[in-house]
């Protein structure tokens, strides 16, 4: 087994580790760190308007001159009632009043236009490597990127959605466990309507074996330990988000910083009340009070648009209750360092333990 | 790293392979078999009377002069109310009439009799290792086991369960993620009443790091892939259920076997319905008729008396939607073939991916 494969090879990086597009949490110098250490440091531009994205790949560009990768949610249509966002509306009325906050108007435009927007930005601007979450897109998309010489990863939770990837033209697929922080990149549903929620262990060598591409490893890694275990799966290279969250480049403030640093492995929750969509992170008071809403929770990006106003004030109140605290299976492992440290770090373990 | 550990030099076996206590699913021939290739076979003692495994340890004698195990479940008090009881009754009163199976009564003195009598056994017939599942057995069986030269092995699904463990005395611990097949061995639940329920790949590392006695992990290891991952993590041995049930020494019945071979990742549920603890398996009729039970589900073992017949009968008339269809999340990997080959196979492959 060795730290140097095809994929590292394919993507110009010298070791197999990916930083994970932590959508809002990444920086440009968290970006370029990982990418100037050796890595593929990946910009989060999942909430970012064009505009944003290009600021921060120019800010990346000056700070490196290495492979890095944007992030980008792809959008689908939500459906949604107007009846049920407005009974959420009402029921998230005393938090707004709480910490001060507008009611907002829910837009569907803003998503597919932002998207589009930085399909463009991505191709003008040379940015060698995208990575999608939440599906697949469209062809004339794929197309357009890849005629670019734009490498494209994908996220898949299951072998039906890593197949579904791969028969698109995604050149490289993570795969990613259910032991991951934040959003599931799910695209599918079973027959109970339910989003797959299969382990790294399983899923890894499970989609290794049904794809011809190469598969990128997430979902709970933290360290050396995780980095060869990912591969000895099967896996190319693994994909870290919680690890580089709470490093000191990371975007995350220190109140969430301190949330992941603090907590167990058994203080995580998979919910969709934050966003609409599932994702995993540290159960608080907003988590338990939407619970106890007796509705339907919109879909994404309704739900997110409607609570976003209230979880950053929360945080920049201080107070993690009523924020998000996205965060992995494994945050015993977590650490306060520098991005820099932590892949010297994971490497020296990881040749450690193949010596 | 290496096939060989200090754990297998203290369970006297050649190669880091656990054969999972499969209680109901175990047979002499394959406890024997897994002993003979190196491994440690398990018997599944978990709902047998002192007699059937009394009967079973000497076939195990006569078919093998290895080291082998038994794992036995860790009796506990079962809350119920009577109107619980007699609610689950009346609901599973139409499933009995269809498999024409008789209404049973609850008994709580069988299991503790049987764990005591089993306990006796062990020590009489010289069982080298005994293994639990469902917690932590008293002081006084610990001390008795210990005394008699027997080592024992604990099951952990979070840091909190494994440290109990160890501080009562257990030792080695069997990290069990989410992944795996059949009961969960959670036996304490988090601040919102949830059994843990963390992935293989986030909890083996993070019991490595809080224990010092050796580590098994299981959930999800199918083949060397797995159990290279598994030492990768910290592990000093890997248990596999689901990749031994499937043999053709295991005691599943062809219906059960059939179901895990056809099945793809997404198919499994974890459900307390069948027992009334945690368990992983196929979702099927009885899962869904189950889910729609308004009342209390009654504990384990109360539940598990009062299910068994009908899934009995349910298997033996070839129906597979009720009965229990355990299965952990990797079913792809999955293979009909002799233990002694899957055994031959896991350490050829584990040769090859540390070459």
């Amino acid at each position: 087994m060795k730290l140097e494969t095809a994929l590292t090879h394919q993507l110009n990086i010298k070791y197999p580790i990916i930083q994970a597009g932590m959508a809002g949490s990444t920086t440009p110098e968290l970006v370029a760190t990982v990418s100037n250490k050796g890595g593929l440091g990946m910009i989060g531009a999942g909430y970012m308007s064009p505009d944003q994205l290009a600021e921060e790949i120019t800010q990346v560009q000056e700070l490196t001159d290495l492979d890095f990768a944007v992030n980008l949610f792809v959008p689908a249509d939500a459906r949604y009632s107007s009846d049920d966002v407005n009974k959420m509306q009402e029921y998230l009325q005393p938090l707004r009043e709480e910490y001060d906050v507008a009611r907002p108007e829910v837009d569907m435009t803003k998503e597919e236009d932002n998207f589009n927007g930085a399909i463009e930005l991505v191709v003008q601007m040379h940015v060698p490597v995208v990575s999608f979450t939440f599906g697949i897109p469209n062809q004339h998309i794929i197309k357009r990127l890849k005629s670019n010489g734009i490498t494209l990863i994908g996220t898949a939770t299951s072998v039906e959605e890593a197949t579904a990837l791969e028969s698109a033209g995604i050149d490289i697929i993570v795969a990613q466990g259910s032991e991951a922080g934040g959003h599931r990149g799910s695209f599918t549903v079973n027959e109970q309507g339910h989003t797959p929620l299969i382990g790294t262990m399983s899923l890894v060598p499970q989609i290794v074996d049904q794809v011809e591409v190469p598969v990128i490893a997430a979902g709970g890694i933290m360290d050396g330990r995780g980095l060869v275990a990912g591969l000895a799966l099967g896996a190319s290279a693994v994909q870290l988000g919680t690890a580089f969250l709470t490093t000191d480049e990371s975007g995350a403030s220190q109140l969430k910083k301190a949330s992941i640093l603090q907590s167990d492995e058994t203080q995580t929750v998979i919910t969709h009340v934050y966003s609409g969509k599932m994702a995993r992170g540290i159960s608080n008071q907003f988590v338990s009070y939407l619970n106890q809403f007796d509705g339907r929770i919109p879909e994404y990006p309704i739900q997110n648009q409607l609570t976003t106003a209230i979880r950053k004030a929360s945080a920049q109140r201080g107070d993690e209750q009523f924020t998000h605290l996205w965060c992995g299976q494994t945050p015993r492992l977590a650490q306060s360092k520098r991005a820099s440290e932590l892949v010297d770090q994971i490497i020296a373990e990881a040749r450690k333990i193949l010596e």
